[in-house]
């Protein structure tokens, strides 16, 4: 027995893993992780594997950052944690006054939680009480998109397109009103003319722009979202962004929506938030939503909302730093460079396989969608496992094989990805 | 200008306090952290003020802890964080396996998150989809408790018995069974009667044993819990035990459930897990519930929900080494001892004070309440400021007074606790 299956087995007997069929994961080939290096995971046998997936979708820089590694040991002389109920903490302002230029919100105010679904979360809440602290009757509902998902709390999972048997939830799940993908055509104008028609009893409507990463990398252009956006304005609907998956430098610029030149009233951020170190999500806020909430004290106009680890100290301090770095390391840069090297050679190598049905890609969030000839075949878990073997880690969505390298990705390693990805799914797609 | 007034005018300007009415933040004494030490926090002025909140009830040691640092930079040295999404991370497995005989659930697996609210929403998943897994029909609704609060997302904000201006939301919320707070005479046999005639549409009963925190600190008898855990087990309802804030000592034992002899079939904790230093919780699932989600590969039996930082190895490590050291340093005991020290001290200089109520007390989880002779004198808030400048940093309820002193508070502490907080209601309450 290896250390890797003795491993396994005591993890299968204690630890549930999220969207994960706890009978079936011995069998799909978990790699089990004692400790890190750049951008590889080095297992508990001493096995390395690229991180082909950014541990999921959060790594930005790679891991045992020596930069990073050094804000954690610094601030843990300060203080790990103290709340931000009603008081404040240094680290936590410096944060946010180097977040506050580069965030696509105006004036923005930020409001800090741990997993990235409460920060959907706590944007619906604001939009909806941003319109009942002014004397806006009936604006409590949210135009979402087709596809769309926004994380597992209900009110997340309310916004969120089914998939993933969660139908059996919709006891449970408030209505929303459904427009098309926008990666559909005219999907748009449609949900430019749904704003229209139902502007009086909207709060807000929610987009993940650019990438519906969980969809399946679904990927609509930039003009798309600026047709939202201007149906927003004229209409008076404030506009969610979720940019949880796709901020932080994934589609080559810091935040997807500055592509579409546009900005939301509320943006939900998360996972790159820490450079994939430490749970830490915010909702930025916009002046004319924050001074919405503006009253006397203990009124109702008071957000009552916040998570007892809201603004952590250490995950503050190592978001500041990565902030810093993601500009010192030209970062963004990379991203664009390598996701078109990245696209370029998936064209070349695999896009021409059969068994391939698409490839989709914006900066380095890719999904490589496989065909199987009738269901059940799991050929995107057999890939995966197959790139596993090859030491590259990658996760699939169902038979969508998902790339999403560290922002630092070098040329060597594009190709190596590559390389595998190819002979793991001529290997098993035929 | 003080650093404070300079520091407090730059945090207004970017962060959102949650929980907190921001055009009054400045003036409502907010303390702005630079580093803490043991028991106390430390401003940017250097001055020091004894944590009797905890830092919203998550510190259990203490601050800056040498253990708790030394864990997180041992940690550091190996992985800050992968992805627990069909794969795993060593230190994560040997945490749950450190848990696993200590909580008071059967045969447990454990779901991880980092807010707790989210391991809330796990175990109301959990609960719904363990019914429809078995092709049991009808079993989706919940029965909660007045006064009950679960944590600020819709699903969370559901159990919860409004409170906080939440009624604005209804729109969102779905209906939940209300039973009388388990404090009001004979409510633990109404509960059983509303369990015995609604048991078919029932997916769950939740409960917050022992205290309701945020309900100002509500105290019922343990037999209550035992009450409403037989009626679960006689009408095949599923308990959801929420421990998030009685969970890791804070009333005397481990968690609050075994005072009252009572195993749920699903526990969540939060809070106090990393020993307050990292945001992490985790919906602990007995071996009945986890086995129903057993099944094929990508079928509707698996439970797809995951949080990105789910089992985070920097909190794991932390998470790990702090439940070593509550019994290294045999903390119950001192839990149990100085809870009635701290309730001794309050019965005999707080209690007669004019302007106090009552006093909850149950281990080291304490309300105050006081009885403004009429509305609008924000009692609460000018006893904690009156506090806050005496040196002792607390955080009100509305009206009620809430000391949340570390697990590890000495007798001297206590004494100065009580003594501030004589002194501050005896300046306001007149």
């Amino acid at each position: 027995m290896t250390a890797h299956d003795e491993w396994v087995a005591r993890d299968a007997a204690v630890v549930w893993h999220g969207f994960t069929q706890m009978s079936a994961y011995a069998d799909n080939a978990p790699v089990m992780v004692e400790r890190a290096e750049g951008h590889e995971v080095i297992d508990v046998d001493g096995r390395r594997y690229l991180d082909a997936i950014s541990s999921l979708w959060v790594t930005t820089l790679g891991h045992h950052v020596a930069e990073l590694d050094q804000a954690i040991r610094d601030q843990l002389d300060r203080v790990a944690h103290t709340t931000l109920l009603g008081n404040g903490n240094r680290v936590v302002v410096e944060l946010a006054e180097a977040l506050a230029p580069r965030v696509p919100v105006d004036h923005p105010h930020f409001l800090f939680a741990s997993d990235g679904a409460a920060a959907v979360e706590q944007a619906l809440r604001i939009a909806l009480q941003f319109w009942a602290n002014q004397g806006v009757e009936g604006r409590t509902g949210y135009l979402a998109f087709g596809g769309a998902y926004h994380g597992d709390t209900i009110g997340s999972l309310s916004l969120g397109d089914g998939g993933f048997g969660t139908d059996v939830y919709d006891p449970l799940r408030f209505p929303v009103l459904r427009a098309p993908g926008l990666d559909e055509a005219g999907a748009a104008e449609r949900a430019a003319e749904l704003i229209a028609a139902h502007a009086p009893t909207l709060a807000a409507v929610v987009l993940e722009p650019l990438v519906q990463g969980a969809a399946g990398m679904r990927i609509h252009e930039p003009a798309a979202i600026a047709v939202v956006a201007a149906a927003c304005r004229r209409h008076d609907v404030l506009l969610i962004a979720d940019e949880v998956a796709t901020g932080f430098g994934r589609t080559g610029t810091l935040f997807a929506v500055e592509q579409a030149d546009v900005q939301p009233d509320l943006l939900c951020i998360g996972k790159g938030l820490t450079g994939g170190y430490l749970p830490m999500a915010a909702t930025v806020a916009s002046r004319r939503v924050f001074d919405a909430f503006l009253g006397p004290d203990l009124s109702e106009k008071t957000l009552y909302h916040g998570h007892s680890y809201s603004g952590n100290a250490l995950a503050a301090a190592v978001a500041l730093r990565h902030l810093q770095l993601l500009d010192e390391l030209d970062v963004l840069a990379n991203v664009q460079r390598e996701g078109k090297h990245l696209g370029a050679a998936l064209d070349e190598r695999v896009a021409v396989l059969p068994g391939v049905a698409a490839i989709r890609r914006h900066g380095l969030m890719t999904g490589i969608e496989l065909a199987p000839p009738e269901g059940g075949l799991r050929w995107g878990r057999k890939v995966s496992a197959a790139c596993v073997a090859r030491g590259v880690l990658i996760r699939p969505l169902g038979d969508v094989i998902v790339l999403m390298p560290p922002l630092t990705v070098t040329p060597d390693e594009v190709e190596q990805i590559v390389a595998v990805v190819a002979d793991a799914i001529a290997e098993v797609c035929r």
